[in-house]
């Protein structure tokens, strides 16, 4: 398969546009919008029959924040610098940051908010200081990652950043997306579904300057004037490419995505000299809460020992149980607190008893080893202390209440959700780089065609991948239209 | 910068050879005599003014075995099965491995110590059953790897497999290439240091077809009528390419390598089409032995918790380090035991003390952590159990001797040897293939140029580097003439 075309080889456009979106989903949205709001003739070409992508199919939670605050923020007294965002996306992600991608983000995140509110997504002015992945509260901010938890609250002052549509609970996706296609539609982009790109098609001087669309089972050669941007998802939908660069989880992972997150984006983008990066990372989702109260059980793993701080965000739950020996870990908790957590009814106990000592032997775990974990921990609980794992004293509470159960959340019983981080490296403005560091010229990548902003799964949060693909995929078309000499 | 140049471009040609091996290191040296055995013309070029590579800068230890034993093996009356030799090597690197190409390493590995031994590389019939990373006894056979330790142990029949040249201690990969550059000399191989290749040159049917090489300040074109291997080395002395893929290493890794390993070959290969895999996997070397006393000491995180078996390879340490808070570690050990270990002389004592207690407050460890964890192995151990970690016996001894001391080897204060394992996806036999699994048509790699047998650092053994790159480097070879039509 060839995914590159000569020029020479096209005999003739069918069509020719400023610009070409390939891919319909959150990041190609909003590029589309941004290319029409600067008077740009956009061509935008959807696989599937309708748009939405992965981001239809999320809860829309968007992690947003700086500049003193969203408007949703200040308008619930929540300040938050620009500075401290900044502070938190470097410590989620350390020597693995794109340092000017970050800036970028933090500075124009408030912004991004005020626009999707201008395009109509409704968002109410109304905090959840609760613990959960995506609340069902209606309200409309909400911490979502580990702003709270050791070692972010530590040197970060914690701020609620996630942005949720107003009552949709899971179904914030298809507020936003409906609204968004709504727009985009509005605005005058020609939207073709039922289209899928199979090759670039590249000049005599090293340009992209066109797609081959195979449609109707014809294909069909189109030029874009200005640019065409990438925005065609993840790879976790694609067999080959994930045992390839996240072997150690296909045996088991739950693919999390549309199923056209087959990684086409980044393979047209190599194939035109751009450079996959990240791509062993992965989102692994151990959602041990909601509810919140299992946050009191500790996670020990195969030696009986705790390993993590529990009020961690699942992802970074996640990346912790992979570490350990056979990606095995269980919960440990009580009779008070015990519950099945909503994302996983399917948990297994695996041990039970009125004596912790029971419930290991039982569980096959070093004699003496849960036992002393327990003991340990609840008598520094007992004081509202942590001093392995700084738990933070909200969650700290003796499990003393018989009868003791041991659940399994074991990565390959558990089959948690994974998704990849990984994808083209490109500028803040979707430009696509090569392995030198050069522009692919005519080339742009959004969403998680791109490496975004999260970029291991330990320091993701709830809300990094939809205002990442959204964001972006605006400045991308916004840079299509200053190159193209549009406002 | 260009990496690629069409055929049409260039003018024409100043020289012409069957095939053409970039690097002369250890698996170029290989290839080259592979290709003067079949009377193909062979030109061999280099960047640096003489040959070797790292290869050169190694022990040499190969890591070989299967098909009874090799010739050393079975003298010494060690037999070691291809099933055997297989099925350690699929644990050491589990869903990431290779399963063609460890096949083929396994079939081939005992007559490839033969065609060593023929090339006239001395061995000696002596087996060193201790524990060291490279023997300095002059023995030629050792352990090199985690065979004897769990979980490897439990399931694998251990088997001393470390082969090294004869008294050369860590200078066998001198004798080594000293050898393999006589006999490619010898063979008639047309070798050109102080040529930097520069670009590949592609013809209109998509295959390359011939070099651009820098020497005296002057490109030259050159072509290949039958294949060209990269063989030019990893990545780790570049510095945009690590801080890209193993970012979190780059901070305080000691890089480990000739200065020439900086991805040439890899960048040379993906601008051909050819799919870069594993990059951001790598060598993370903590060698707390020699002297082989230390493993009786028991490693502790910042939570003061024990994390491995000590018994393992140094660079199976090292990744589990990195997993820990803040990559940090420590070894607990008592005067019966405490030495420097050979390799980190400049380790820190970071806390002292008559008793356990001691110790752990003036390192700050939390409460009772490390009072915990001695008093838990020295209980086990006495019995001659670690049901924690599973380290074996010939190493539990309870630690009892005051004074105790906690030495730092958290990796930034210990700052370890480093380097990359990711490369150019190839078929076992060289061919350098595409993100879809095609063939880059007369492209070739091998060495750290391509992703080999080793693909973690928590799998990888001493000999495992040096063992891939010479045996893939002859396939490479024999696969050109073969295409060649040469026997």
């Amino acid at each position: 398969m060839s995914r590159i075309i000569p020029r020479a080889q096209v005999e003739s456009f069918t069509g020719s546009f400023d610009a070409i979106v390939c891919g319909f989903g959150g990041a190609g949205a909003c590029a589309a919008l941004e290319l029409r709001a600067a008077g740009l003739e956009v061509l935008v070409l959807e696989r599937f029959s309708a748009g939405g992508g992965s981001t239809r199919l999320s809860a829309c939670e968007m992690y947003l924040g700086g500049s003193g605050g969203t408007s949703l923020q200040r308008d619930l007294g929540i300040a938050d610098s620009s500075e401290n965002f900044e502070r938190y996306l470097l410590q989620c992600f350390g020597a693995f940051t794109d340092r000017a991608r970050v800036r970028a983000f933090v500075d124009g995140a408030a912004g991004h908010f005020d626009w999707l509110e201008g395009q109509g997504v409704p968002y109410r002015r109304s905090l959840f200081a609760g613990r959960d992945v995506v609340t069902l509260t209606g309200d409309s901010l909400q911490y979502t990652g580990n702003e709270r938890a050791w070692p972010f609250a530590a040197s970060v002052t914690p701020v609620p950043r996630g942005h949720l549509p107003e009552d949709a609970g899971h179904d914030g996706g298809k507020v936003l997306m409906d609204v968004l296609m709504q727009r985009v539609a509005e605005a005058g982009a020609d939207i073709r579904c039922d289209h899928r790109v199979t090759a670039l098609i590249r000049d005599d001087s090293g340009r992209i300057c066109g797609v081959e669309v195979k449609a109707d089972n014809r294909l069909q050669h189109i030029e874009a004037r200005s640019g065409i941007i990438l925005a065609m998802g993840g790879f976790i939908m694609n067999e080959e490419l994930t045992a390839q660069h996240i072997p150690q989880l296909t045996a088991f992972c739950t693919r999390h995505g549309n199923p056209g997150d087959r990684g086409d984006g980044i393979l047209l983008g190599v194939a035109a000299g751009g450079n996959a990066i990240h791509m062993g990372q992965a989102f692994v989702g151990v959602a041990h809460y909601p509810p919140a109260q299992l946050t009191y059980g500790i996670f020990v793993n195969a030696q009986g020992q705790r390993f993590i701080n529990e009020d961690v965000y699942l992802a970074r739950l996640g990346a912790a149980i992979a570490n350990q020996t056979d990606m095995r870990a269980c919960m440990f908790i009580d009779n008070q607190y015990f519950a099945r957590p909503d994302y996983h009814q399917t948990t297994e106990i695996i041990a039970t008893g009125d004596t912790v000592a029971e419930v290991e032997e039982e569980a096959g775990l070093p004699p003496g080893s849960l036992q002393h974990t327990v003991a340990y921990y609840n008598e520094q609980a007992a004081q509202g202390a942590d001093p392995l794992f700084h738990k933070s004293p909200d969650w700290l509470a003796p499990l003393v209440t018989p009868p003791y159960a041991l659940v399994d959340y074991s990565l390959p019983q558990l089959q948690p959700t994974c998704f990849t981080l990984g994808g083209l490296d490109t500028l803040p403005t979707g430009e696509v780089l090569t392995v030198d560091g050069e522009i692919v010229p005519g080339l742009y990548a959004a969403g998680r065609s791109a490496a975004g902003i999260p970029r291991t799964g330990a320091g993701y949060a709830s809300g990094m991948s939809v205002a990442d693909a959204t964001f972006f995929g605006r400045l991308a078309g916004r840079q299509i239209a200053a190159s193209a000499g549009q406002p």
